[in-house]
């Protein structure tokens, strides 16, 4: 093959795509990324066999062909070459290494057979629905922070999407839960999802999938089946195989009935919080809410290095309930009111049992909260 | 003691001073700050029993005293308050916590005694000069990055500051080498420096000292005896015990006769060197300059990956010499150009001899540069 493509889409496609290539990988193809070009169209494809990215480029070349280099190499040097520049591959036969130029630079990278590259077979994906890029955006930050890293429980280990009713209504909903916290958010069921399984989206997925919602506001295009899911976001492709387990029944650790509630302003909360969890190094350390009427006092306590408290006041707060004192893990805290922008909402009901919290501006996410014993 | 200070001034000083604490040692009170307030002054102290470095920061109060508290809790705290804050400091006794109290914030820190909080005695320091900051600033970034690491050669641990010979004229000469390269700049001498014995300035103090240098520009005193070095840069003081060692003859590894001259522009060089080396991700492996009349050919091969190469011409390129290959390993080149801002000039001598580089716009700083078989 033999052809050119601007340095900077190039760019763009690989840092859609390097990231899915395995880096340090036993099987060294899987470094790999997989160049073919025809009919004006260079396609990229990288893949760990557990997910695969497709991105077209648009070029120019009078010989179709295909071959692989190493992803980090050719992302590194095409990140190094100045801005503007036009990049001349050529690749001769299917032994010779890959030849790219670019002014006075050139490079000569080795490769490997296109025939050892693992081919990801999607299969039949019966269900298709169409998500702004900015709905799927808001699914998977609201809730990604919750998702498990414990591996024996790997069936927590992703974003469950799946069908859910609300009331009558059936939403499209994201739910992630370590057993600490869980985090749940819903939007309306686009046209073509109603009928589909619910599916557990591997996390290594959200976070590539997240690289690609950063730059467009258009639509995806989502496919799935009970075993993959792919979303084509314009020129992308990416396919991922799902999480092959039951996710538990959420809605049974949703607690009905919390109904002392507070609520204050996420800025003065999340800062208070800040400060007060700084006085211990150990992040685990819980922080503790004592509410009174329209009153909130943080505190925190180190062994080693002393107490600190805060006050706020109905300037910020306003709960109408009986008293409560009740300790959460800072960080707990923080990853969710990093998702709320005005007010947050807690829902209580007592010391031990598990609290909601929410975004009074937007009731479609609902997070719950153990407490933790102060 | 009890006392208000400004936020930003405190938070100001914990900056300069809070990196000299011990984070995780086994004498605990080496992690804490000590704090004086005296006559509208606040006066900090944290030492590692090798630097110690004192800040004076001005407040208000009603009753002096001292203290000691954890410098990285105090500082986070600080950091996290809301800036124009007044902070009100209250010590009641020697037993009791430090209480801080900031709007609607409040902390009590656990404290360490005072008395078991170490003194550095400085001794008597003879030598004394002032140097303006910039001075400083470009003795210490010319040299820091070729301070060893390795511990067993513990005389090149550090900057090593003294009085040398430049023709007949005596100069403030810092050095710094790792074996593999050798940084060398000069700079008038400054009256009172003359005599001084020559010093090894530690690592660690050498980063403490270039925090201090980014803020102001104004002149900083120095005294130093044989054993100890002191910099006063404005409010601050610090105070750091010398390597006791033998910096080497290190005149004898600068090659004299070196007449191959190759000149070169600096961005171009940079960029290139940095292109052809992303071929390996093996930091160590070298690139090769391959200099013919007027023209620079860099290279880098990585067996696995590939090679790549890059051609400089008359426009970025000035040689007349003998051709002449030769290779570096690519970060000690980016090493030294990130100190050049226009022209670098290489003075080789053969293929397995040191090469000096110099700054065309800087005659005072001198590298040598032992270069990789290729």
């Amino acid at each position: 093959m033999k052809f050119k493509v601007d340095r900077t889409l190039l760019q763009r496609a690989l840092a859609h795509i390097h990231g899915v290539a395995e880096k340090r990988n036993t099987i060294p193809i899987l470094a790999n990324v997989l160049m073919s070009f025809e009919n004006d169209v260079l396609r990229l494809t990288a893949t760990d066999m557990e997910i695969a990215v497709v991105e077209d480029v648009p070029a120019t070349g009078e010989r179709s062909g295909s071959t692989t280099v190493p992803a980090a190499v050719l992302f590194e040097i095409v990140r190094k070459l100045p801005d503007g520049v036009a990049l001349e591959f050529d690749h001769q036969d299917s032994e010779a290494p890959l030849a790219l130029r670019a002014g006075r630079y050139a490079t000569s990278l080795n490769v490997l057979p296109v025939d050892d590259f693992p081919a990801m077979v999607a299969g039949d994906l019966p269900h298709r629905f169409s998500l702004p890029a900015a709905t799927l955006r808001g699914l998977i930050d609201r809730t990604k922070f919750a998702i498990s890293n414990e591996e024996t429980r790997y069936y927590l280990n992703g974003i469950y999407l799946h069908v859910a009713e609300n009331g009558a209504t059936p939403m499209l909903r994201a739910v992630a839960t370590d057993g600490h916290r869980l985090a749940r958010v819903e939007t309306d069921l686009p046209e073509g999802a109603r009928g589909m399984p619910g599916v557990i989206i591997p996390r290594k997925t959200v976070n590539e999938l997240r690289k690609l919602l950063d730059e467009g506001a258009a639509d995806l295009e989502v496919s799935l089946s009970d075993t993959r899911i792919q979303f084509q976001a314009g020129p992308v492709l990416l396919t991922s195989k799902l999480i092959d387990g039951t996710f538990p029944e959420y809605e049974r650790v949703i607690p009905k009935g919390n109904d002392r509630i507070l609520r204050v302003g996420k800025r003065d909360f999340a800062a208070a919080v800040g400060r007060v969890a700084a006085i211990s190094q150990e992040r685990s350390r819980p922080v503790k809410l004592s509410v009174t009427q329209n009153m909130l006092n943080l505190s925190a306590t180190s062994p080693d290095q002393g107490v600190a408290h805060e006050e706020l006041d109905e300037n910020a707060v306003s709960y109408d309930a009986a008293p409560i004192e009740i300790g959460f893990q800072a960080r707990y805290l923080t990853d969710i009111t990093d998702q709320i922008d005005v007010e947050v909402e807690f829902a209580f009901s007592d010391s031990s049992a598990p609290t909601i919290v929410r975004d009074t501006a937007s009731p479609s996410a609902l997070y719950v909260l153990m407490p933790m014993r102060v």
